[in-house]
């Protein structure tokens, strides 16, 4: 099969990057970057999450950022939201597309949302019922679908259990997560055989972490199976929460990067992306993993 | 094509990844380091170079390293020899393997080497015949294969007239070097549907760097094409004196963890070669950039 001609980035870094981070950014900083973010040519952006504030304090301000950034008419904000009184607030912040998620493993489930994956299941289509009836588009994640730190492997039925009913209730695309960054590219194999036959490629996307550095090699087996659809985190930030130290989201701006010198278009502006990364790497006050973040930082330091 | 079964990986951190560090390492570490990689499960280990101390002096000590480290019998021991005064002393040191090198850019050979392309075969022939006559393997590196940081794209035809005469002269492997690191999947697609039809797949072994974040990307590439021999360095070290602060050669740690994870065979030893790393680490008194040292330093600080 060919490799795609173009490629969708949905840029997760001020949700699923920051919420991994520790030096809390304030929500002015986070309005100045995300609206950086909206020039850069990025058509998605997943700007927060509206969990509870007691799970994810670097995130408790969702609705401030929600409500306070520039909204660029080509750009889709998307947030995440876990039930009802989270979709009450995003609502009123007029997100325009809904992010559900859970795990593919009943564990990392548990720990992760404290109900099992049965339990789930009616909060999520309640969730998603809300939004479809507001007009919102929805976007699922599943989490640990290579693998698990408390259960190993899951089984691929399992996953398919959980990916089967997320469609169902009514998501338009199912984002495929390596969560904890461990997926190889044999594995990213096994799974898009199967879920090819399964379901819509063009329903799908892929959610890689670098913990093992093998996140680029993983998105590099995915466009040979036609995958148009990936999540990364400008600058690479977050990181893993069972391996500290370890890098986060595969990096925006390695990943745009890599497609647009391979000819694959990304209609995302390098320069910008690098600008508005700079801008993170203050607020956090750390550097950030990515390589082109390594490569740029040096070249304005000889400015 | 299916990927192979097995893979072997050069450990090249003491010459080219040693060669780009600006911390001085000294010979009696230098020794125990390569020392440990030798109980690793490497098979190759190209411990030094022996040219001119005055245009690399990190490496100045070839011949001390070279005589000073304890053999293992498993292991072929090269190292990087320019002209017939550095082959003296290569075999008087007994190296198993001699490395040739030059440039497919006549500009970077010229600002390498300080020769033509032209002025530089007679030079390596003559090496080569003499490391021949002593009975020693040989190795030719090609370098800026996917592009040359004064000239840019590097005309395949260039590229081949140089392997060519290599392999005229009698290397028994040619290295493909993406020197600056900006080989990208497509490029390496490219060359490698090039090259196979005209050396020997077993002859051929790919040499990256990961200034870009793509060197495990195209690793995965020239996997597809059935390649099973690496150039790497233990924990990323070394860097691109092209892109200052960018990453070094493709970590050996890296590698292995991704291949072995894939089910590919090194025969390597991954927690050896990490405390291979921590000693080589500590010599150059920085963090390394491979992402499972990231990960390893971490889990040593919680011990």
């Amino acid at each position: 099969m060919k490799w795609p001609d173009k490629v969708t980035i949905k840029e997760v870094g001020p949700r699923d990057g920051l919420q991994n981070e520790k030096e809390i950014v304030s929500a002015e900083e986070k309005i100045e970057w995300i609206d950086a973010l909206s020039q850069t040519g990025l058509s998605y952006i997943e700007i927060t999450s509206f969990v509870n504030p007691n799970w994810v304090p670097q995130l408790s301000d969702a609705e401030v950022v929600a409500k306070g950034i520039k909204r660029n008419p080509a750009v889709t904000y998307g947030a995440l939201v876990p039930n009802m009184r989270g979709l009450e607030t995003a609502l009123e912040a007029d997100i325009d597309e809904v992010s559900v998620f859970m795990s593919a493993s009943e564990t990392h489930n548990r720990k992760n949302i404290n109900k099992s994956i049965d339990q789930t299941f009616p909060v999520l289509q309640e969730t998603i019922n809300g939004a479809l009836a507001a007009g919102k588009s929805l976007r699922g994640y599943v989490s640990t679908i290579f693998g698990c730190p408390y259960e190993g492997k899951v089984p691929i039925e399992q996953v398919f259990m959980v990916c089967d009913r997320l469609f169902d209730m009514g998501i338009g695309e199912l984002s495929l997560g390596d969560t904890t960054g461990i997926a190889n590219p044999r594995q990213v194999e096994e799974v898009l055989d199967l879920a090819l036959k399964r379901y819509d490629r063009n329903k799908i996307a892929l959610h890689f972490h670098d913990t093992r550095g093998m996140a680029m090699a993983n998105v590099l087996k995915a466009l040979d199976y036609g995958i148009t659809s990936f999540d990364s985190a400008l600058g690479g930030i977050g990181g893993c929460p069972y391996a500290p130290g370890a890098s986060g989201n595969v990096a925006t701006d390695d990943l745009v990067y890599m497609l647009e010198d391979m000819g694959i278009s990304t209609k995302i502006n390098q320069a910008k992306l690098l600008d508005a990364a700079v801008r993170i790497q203050q607020s956090l006050g750390k550097k950030l993993p990515s390589h082109q973040m390594a490569v740029y930082s040096e070249q304005l330091k000889g400015v």
